[in-house]
């Protein structure tokens, strides 16, 4: 199946369900209100005080006490709480749930959820793991954006077992976002993270630790290239923990390999050896002049 | 001299002379011109095409056709070449300097221009190196900000040679033009570019290698954090070189002892020991939000 050269019309679903809503949750029931990607929306958040930040709100429909409440005979669910809560969610929802059911998630890393996921027993419904790759440093619904997903990527992790009609829901959900969407398997995009994402941050927490350690008062010299270099070590540490003990494995080889790189740099400084150091600003450059 | 605590008066720079404007001098020219800082701004550029812009702009009184000239008299000059160019170009202007005329540079490194700059000889000018901690991993006139350094950090690396005086007038240059002013000595200047601006870019650089080297698609699904952690990777590889070369024993020390935060880092993924991991992101968000 071609999914991303399909064109049929975009059938909206009836309910979408999303589950623990922090920034991209919100962002998700915004951006469905505003492209009318469903019909009601039904929304669950642990918090009390943040359940009474979504009465109200013109793209929340119906604020409920329990998840099962929310999932109640949704045909779409997203569930975005931290990694480390997605299956256990997903495992409270399952009485609830109707029969063909659509859930996602959008979890930083897909393997182990897409895995336990698919281990749950007695399902009816669909898991099909999503990766929207949006965001920032910022956490909160306070920072969410019903364009959020423009022209993001969006990864979508099918595992072997799941049917195409649900695969192909979720990347038209994710499309109906404006979303860019991608189709990888869920060992294939935490590789990809472990890369792009993961070990960025904690190549940007080492640098920062590092820096703090050296001296405690450099950071008042600090530029917009150190700011712009360790941003995202701004990030919420807890979340951050769960996202890469789910991806441990993938993230290590990543950073043996970026030591490796480093070694090779070394050498470079050591030996005077300008001529190298020219061909990795170069292709450095080169590569990073291709990003927007 | 207590350099920080200073409040005589700000006394107006008869001549500014800037030699080789880029991003950063003609940003200097532009802002001593709204702050009036100087009468008379001198500019040279090496090239015809830059000196033909220069003409007509409200912030430049006159466009020289070589170092001499636009120095002939001036009572400040600002050295904005590449950091290889500083000394061959200071060393030109020696005889058409007049006595106590001050010499000063925006180089992002200073031990080795300071070391050469005191060992011309003959001088009647002072040299006191400067180090405004602006700009970006853009370049060129086309950039240039009156308000570049405004609330910015300038480290000014006065040697042990120089006499109050000079060192007083160039800290009242940067601080008339909206900078913070900090003093080092040019070594302790280069330990912590090293640190805060040199590793950091190589590091980003070495990302962008790195990745590219495993997988020339995944740009596409780099989101806003590898953006942020590899924006300086796109600076002037040719400027970069100069940088990094004048500077390399520092910066081969600083990444030695980065390596080995993030071995730490791989010891606690192998482990599993999630404790430290947690206490790394924590140490490293504090120390993030610290900045602005």
């Amino acid at each position: 199946m071609d999914f991303e050269s399909d064109n049929e019309p975009y059938q909206p679903f009836e309910k979408l369900c999303v589950l623990a809503p922090g920034l991209l949750g919100a962002s998700v029931a915004m951006a469905c209100r505003q492209n009318r990607t469903a019909k009601q929306i039904h929304i669950w958040s642990r918090r009390a005080n943040s359940r009474a930040k979504l009465v109200g709100q013109s793209w929340c429909d119906q604020v409920c006490e329990t998840p099962e409440e929310a999932a109640a005979g949704a045909d779409m669910v997203v569930i975005c709480s931290p990694v480390d809560f997605i299956v256990p969610l997903y495992n409270d929802i399952q009485s609830a749930l109707s029969e063909g059911a659509i859930v996602t998630d959008v979890g930083s890393t897909k393997s182990l959820i897409c895995r336990q996921a698919n281990a749950l027993e007695n399902r009816t419904s669909h898991f099909v793991g999503s990766h929207p790759m949006a965001g920032s440093e910022k956490s909160g619904m306070d920072f969410a954006d019903a364009d959020l997903f423009v022209n993001r990527p969006c990864i979508v992790t099918p595992t072997e077992n799941v049917a195409d009609q649900p695969v192909h829901k979720t990347i038209q959900f994710w499309k109906s976002l404006g979303a860019v969407t991608f189709v990888e398997t869920p060992e294939a995009h935490d590789e990809i993270v472990a890369h792009i994402s993961h070990l960025p941050h904690l190549i940007a927490a080492a640098l920062c630790n590092f820096v703090s350690d050296k001296h405690k008062n450099w950071e008042q010299l600090a530029g917009g290239g150190f700011k712009d270099t360790t941003r995202v070590a701004a990030g919420d540490p807890s979340l951050w923990k769960a996202i890469i003990e789910s991806n441990r494995e993938e993230i290590n080889r990543a950073l043996s390999d970026y030591q490796e790189e480093l070694h090779r740099i070394q050498s470079a400084l050591t030996n005077n050896n300008m001529v190298q150091i020219v061909s990795l600003l170069e292709q450095g450059k080169q590569f990073r002049d291709q990003l927007s």
